[in-house]
């Protein structure tokens, strides 16, 4: 669909918010979902997608990719410091 | 060598003492290295990653495999609780 994204950021809500967001749009017509996190909220990604794949849609998704990388973030004063960022992908089977 | 093994277990330790010990295990022979953690600490298992390959062996190494999956840890009073896991092998190119 134009101007939609299968993305969910994940941040400091709790867990079964995004469990929620992923099982949801998977159920919507998605066939796919990446979940994009940094930082200390790369634990809470690597949660999410272990409750969705081994709880909610059990036999019905796959970790399709999972990619790590780093990003610069702006500091105040004009520094720059390092994240580290992780994408996990789950898909239809 | 016999009994030797390539996992470095990340915990709750400072990020530079596992990024020591990937490097050093790099540079004395090993031609990857898997990191393994749980938890809270896949975030950090992420950095070391990040740090080793960005920073320290740029050029030199790659990621190989991400592999998440989850664990029954036995909780006080006999119930158990499902915990994250991560797997990162890095290789040299």
């Amino acid at each position: 669909m134009s101007g939609r994204d299968n993305n969910i950021y994940i941040g400091r809500k709790p867990v079964m918010n995004y469990v929620l967001a992923v099982v949801t749009q998977l159920n919507q017509g998605s066939d796919f979902c990446t979940l994009k996190a940094r930082g200390r909220s790369i634990s809470t990604a690597v949660d999410v997608a272990e409750i969705v794949r081994q709880r909610f849609m059990k036999d019905i998704v796959f970790v399709d990719k999972i990619e790590i990388d780093s990003e610069e973030l702006a500091e105040e004063g004009g520094r720059t410091r390092s994240v580290s960022t992780i994408e996990i992908t789950l898909k239809k089977k």
